[in-house]
């Protein structure tokens, strides 16, 4: 940099520099402001991030709906007076309500509460300790961190290498999450979480859907049954599941979209949705300039710092550990609490589950999948722990047999999977599907992450009669298997 | 005994005989079973016992529709189309069928599958290891039991000692989960979780309900917070609610109850439930025949033996630790491991956790009441832990600061409390109250009963944008207190 253009650039020094305002940012620097630090978050949208404009938040204002209408429907003396549609133009207005009509100011409220100073641009590292904020006027701020650089600056929508595709306008999470009207048809591409939720949500607020699967099954991330199971009530819902497909063309004439598959099906559609994975929003912020390859996920340690750079930090989903909202959180508060303890020169507790290591992120990552029935699991499914080496014994329970489902719905229908590590006798992980399990899996989630062994875990006695017997069920099936 | 009595009464010996068939005697018999042990059951009334067909079952079946509309009526895109009342004769024939219409064929079949015997009649200590079973008919048999007799003969309504009561022909929790129709008014004399659930039921179907309680509040032996949000939620939904109420008078004239309270107020019903205590069914089971009194709470160990008898195990009510089915079932599972490693003379693990040791009951039981709001327990109330010697901390969160529960009901009303150990820094108790808790509860009882630290529960991730997160908003406050 020339004396010339350091005299027309502002310069700030401060302890912690954080890269992008989304929840994680939100956390990393609530962290290291209680430590202290002076901290600055940069941001180039909304503060507040993917998860409050068009993710987590109007996604689940669309879905809750949906479920409680599914629930209310197989409640005797109640179902009867749910058989009509929801009323979408309610539904959209509450999830408008639920993103604050894309406005920031009360985060923005937030972040100045808790004395992190904002800057609105795109942020940019120029070298070692050193970010670069053009705002939207071009103007220039140079901020320099004394002892952290944090990029949180998220994932986007990865869409497919389709010829003509821009001219389409596809939706990608962010369309689906914050469209204004009902399409009256609707293809969805991809079997992953984002696809499944999004085939649910419309479908229930009155498209047509259809989803075009690549794989065998939706959900392929997690237990086969787990995507069996919504794909069936998807089904019956009125909607059209096609597995082993792909998209070979797409084109939009006079608004209408042709999508031709790879088996020569042609499906017409007012809109489509490309939920075909996520990719890391690390091309454009100077990694370049400290010789880190643009566009790339970043490789961290337990305490979320970048391999050979003491002073940077990745957090989120730009380092590829777990691309969940709840998790960058977890991350934040752990790397938040990292960088100030490095700052104060204490010593920091990186072993396994201590203070300063993201353990949680390989072993007890949970994660809830808003459709109907629900899905929800912890940890290691039964073919990751296999993978992993893990020697383990799977067991199932079909939630039908459980007293406490039976009086949640009417006719439930679900099932739970329970992966047992035989070596030390405790959970890897657990997977349940079906109406109401959603809060559930928190009880698992403790146990994975507190390794609670088999024999403590009857003492834990569930309430009678609660869908959470299932855990009875479970070790039973364990003990006499 | 005399010779001529003798022969005229058969004479059956078994390992383990069980006098009751409830859920705690079927889950005894289970496991001696399991064990190889040959087992008598003796039922005087329905096999499935209380929480079959006049508790659990029947009232669950009920509760179940009312909190559904709640939960739907807080729904936007779905609350329209709920307003209009329950279609009481929905749910009444529904909760019919959740209570096999009062037939116990299916249990039979279960215990007849697991082979053990069943001997229908009353069943009566005639000395040490020796019950006489008279049936319906009069006629008796005797049955000695080489291991154990179990007394699993549960509770029943303890009503009070009012003049003239029985012409009144009062409802017990048996009418009040069994009552084919709707009265048009409901007096509920008592407080706690059967009088609160039953409160909450009939005014949903239809009933005008009064509630008089004598203490204070509703729920009183949990924390103060959860009776009073009750009671406000049953005010709104239109019931009576008049504490420190005691009856001082009630009769029936031309089928119209008349209710005098010690106040002087007079209030006119259809029926009136009392709901005020229970007492054990042991004041005709023959104990006097081996020197205890007739009537009596039985004291036992940790292995659910009664003190004094190595022959004589009490399991579920009537040892007064937990009036809960869930809680008798978790002891009948560890009574009959404990008879039968006692039987095969082998080592018994009674020490606290250990696989003969019914530790839960003193430090973590769990309960949900399953009313509008929800409201769930776990462990210690502050109240107890400070009683019983714990230097303690308690943190409040306001539920509607959670992202999960906002989304899962507009303006969301509910509040935690987590009581923590200051010593060991672990979890000594939760409690939560609020719309869709129930399922949550089960999380808490893991942390309370494997004494996860505070610090690894950091570890343990709530899945965003579920209630569960109300963990770390607990964990929060904790920290920054």
């Amino acid at each position: 940099m020339t004396e010339t253009q350091s005299t027309h650039m502002e310069s700030t020094a401060y302890d912690v520099v954080v890269l992008g305002a989304g929840p994680v940012g939100e956390n990393v620097a609530d962290r290291t402001r209680a430590a202290g630090l002076t901290t600055a978050v940069v941001e180039s949208e909304l503060v507040g991030g993917e998860c409050s404009y068009w993710a987590c938040m109007p996604s689940k204002a669309l879905l809750r709906p949906v479920i409680a209408r599914a629930d209310a429907r197989r409640v005797p003396g109640l179902s009867q007076s749910v058989q009509g549609p929801l009323d979408a133009a309610a539904v959209l207005a509450h999830r408008d309500y639920f993103t604050s009509h894309w406005k920031d100011d009360g985060q923005v409220r937030w972040l100045e509460g808790i004395g992190a100073d904002l800057y609105r641009g795109h942020g940019r590292l120029t070298g070692p300790r050193t970010v670069t904020v053009t705002g939207s006027d071009g103007g220039r701020r140079v901020l320099t961190a004394r002892h952290a650089v944090v990029v949180c600056t998220g994932s986007r929508a990865q869409l497919p290498d389709l010829p003509g595709l821009a001219e389409v306008k596809p939706w990608t999470s962010r369309e689906a999450t914050s469209a204004q009207s009902v399409p009256g048809r609707l293809v969805v591409v991809g079997g992953g979480v984002v696809a499944t939720e999004m085939a649910c949500a419309w479908q229930a607020l009155g498209s047509r859907v259809t989803v075009l699967v690549r794989g065998k099954s939706l959900l392929n991330r997690m237990e086969p049954f787990a995507g069996d199971m919504v794909a069936e009530a998807l089904t019956e819902a009125g909607a059209d599941i096609r597995t082993g497909t792909s998209v070979k063309s797409v084109t939009r004439e006079n608004g209408t979209v042709l999508v031709v598959t790879d088996g020569g099906d042609r499906i017409e559609a007012d809109e489509i949705l490309f939920a075909t994975g996520r990719a890391p929003r690390t091309d454009d912020i100077g990694l370049e300039t400290i010789g880190i390859e643009p566009g790339a996920w970043l490789g961290v340690d337990d305490s979320l710092r970048v391999s050979g750079h003491d002073w940077l930090y990745a957090v989120g989903d730009t380092n590829h550990r777990a691309l969940l909202t709840h998790q960058g959180k977890y991350q934040a508060r752990i790397a938040g609490a990292a960088i100030a303890t490095r700052a104060a020169g204490e010593p920091v507790h990186a072993e396994d589950w201590g203070a300063h290591a993201a353990t949680a992120d390989h072993a007890a990552v949970p994660q809830v999948v808003f459709t109907d029935p629900e899905v929800a699991s912890v940890g290691l499914s039964l073919a990751e722990a296999e993978q992993e080496g893990h020697r383990v014994r799977a067991v199932d329970v079909d939630l039908s047999s459980v007293a406490g489902a039976g009086l949640y719905a009417d006719g439930y229908k679900g099932r739970a999977r329970m992966v047992v590590d035989l070596e030390d006798e405790i959970l890897r992980g657990l997977t349940l599907v079906g109406p109401g399990v959603g809060e559930l899996i928190h009880s698992a989630t403790i146990a994975v992450a507190a390794q609670v062994p088999i024999g403590r875990l009857w003492h834990a006695v569930p309430s009678y009669p609660t869908i959470s017997e299932v855990w009875l069920r479970l070790l039973e099936a364990y003990r006499d298997a």
